[in-house]
């Protein structure tokens, strides 16, 4: 028990995953235990990474509570995103790019967000700062998480930081960023073992917005009509979530990665709010949104803007 | 507008006010534009410190909505503590060695907090990983904050790397830490021109511990006995307060620089509780809390347990 866990949000994505299993690398090489694991799945994108640079997906938990007395959290801080029993545990560090929200503590701590791209950017300072050389294997992991949480250096969400922390790791890890970036971006965009209910939560996030809920989806394709030939299916079962867990929006979002461009599917009572907020016409309840790859920059502020106003 | 302001607490101490200067010391020498401001007046001790290195007490701002859309916050994060208006200008950063509570962004954001005595330990890493010169009167008042906060290193609250960045900056600034560190800790401990009452608000938090309303006041003094001989004009002024906050314990510590004990005066109807809290005896409403000096790491935890258990 005296062991820390390292653990990223639900619903993990790459730079979740991998910034756990770094991070816990980085604390043991200082010589403090620590054990990196998952609160899901690892989907293909992350798979694929793992795979290349020799590793083996984190042990699930379901449950913080039994497995640790102390924490530290990567890539997020919010409750509601994090383990369950998070409260019964000490959270001893934070390591996160996003705003901070539903977070309290009782104790002082290391907490360390920057305004950049992706956790990785900022845990590869911590390496410099703390002396600790990088192995190749785990440079490709900080590497994966950049890739993936920038879109190639294509999202508005990348910043300088995160570029020049790419090419250092890129050198380290041995390989072609572009190359390998692009055909792990793929790896994540095969959709072809996923059913539609997979595609609708794999990257699902609950938004309030002012009085609203609102669920905002989004996966990665190299084609999105993969996705979208199936609208009449997709909408059967967003309108059942709508109804299940009364939703005033289920926002789905399907992003090209080839082009960096997104298809989104509204629906809902709020779904005509969708066309103010991107200045679209919303056709057949679909649209084409030139240039929006980020949820997180683009998507939720845009929405938030056009639901409470 | 474009500039940023910095600032600490209400009720501002040495790091609270020495932080924001460094700070904003610091964001200029890296071209960004910045004002350290307070939130109060500078107490003696302060007062002291900017006296021997040559600066002005930071100008006093009523509400910040009126003074900047963007802000950095030193030494605190919880609005209850922090400047009006808070919710209506950008957090772009913050920099503190406290727990997080009461604290939430609808952006990122730089956040930097690190379980140390001082918020100027911290800063003290930040000047070298920006590759700041620090000048030998800035270091001085960041070893005032260290002194400060640390009560020359006696607080449990003060850790290695206190003592550590204190004698890099003693170096520095030019001083013996010993003793100018103890005419600093005299002068704020001068209680000479106060006030009964700016000795009960001078340094006072309210806290919440389960139901419970309780506020715990502390001052340094060189001579407890000073403050101790008018119990009887205190005891009057703590009656009042309690009945017109509606207080379950009034806690009213008085620090032995010298010694580095406490004497605590304890009225309100769960006084009592003190008792068990420290494990001492009250006799008169009045015990020696032998190795006590620290508000935040004993004072609030014995308290909280006692009356919540």
């Amino acid at each position: 028990m005296d062991k820390i866990v390292v653990f990223g949000h639900k619903s993990p994505d790459t730079d979740t995953i991998t910034s756990a299993i770094v991070y816990a690398y980085l604390k043991n090489a200082i010589g403090v235990e620590a054990e990196a694991v998952a609160l899901g799945e690892v989907n293909n994108e992350t798979k694929f990474a793992l795979d290349k640079f020799g590793f083996e997906a984190p042990r699930i938990i379901e449950s913080v509570a039994n497995e640790a007395k102390k924490v530290i959290l990567v890539d997020h801080n919010e409750k509601q995103q994090s383990a369950d029993g998070i409260d019964e545990v000490q959270v001893m560090e934070v390591i996160d790019h996003h705003r901070i929200a539903n977070f309290e503590t009782a104790d002082p701590l290391y907490y360390r967000a920057e305004p950049v791209g992706c956790t990785a950017t900022i845990i590869n300072k911590i390496f410099k700062e703390k002396g600790v050389e990088i192995p190749s294997s785990i440079a490709g992991l900080m590497l994966s998480a950049i890739v993936s949480d920038t879109l190639l250096f294509k999202s508005p969400t990348c910043t300088e930081e995160d570029v020049v922390a790419a090419r250092e790791l890129e050198k380290i890890a041995g390989v072609d960023v572009e190359e390998y970036g692009l055909a792990m971006l793929k790896a994540g965009a095969d959709l072809s073992d996923k059913s539609l209910e997979d595609l609708l939560t794999l990257d699902a996030k609950e938004f309030g917005m002012g009085d609203y809920k609102v669920i905002i989806a989004q996966v990665n394709a190299v084609d999105v009509n993969d996705v979208m030939d199936r609208q009449a299916e997709l909408e059967e079962l967003i309108t059942r979530e709508i109804q299940e867990k009364e939703l005033d929006l289920f926002f789905f979002v399907v992003t090209d990665i080839l082009n960096n461009d997104s298809v989104a599917l509204a629906l809902g009572k709020l779904a005509l709010k969708a066309e103010s907020a991107f200045n679209v016409k919303f056709d057949n309840n679909i649209a084409l949104l030139k240039g929006v790859v980020s949820r997180k920059k683009q998507v939720v502020p845009a929405l938030t803007e056009a639901l409470t106003n």
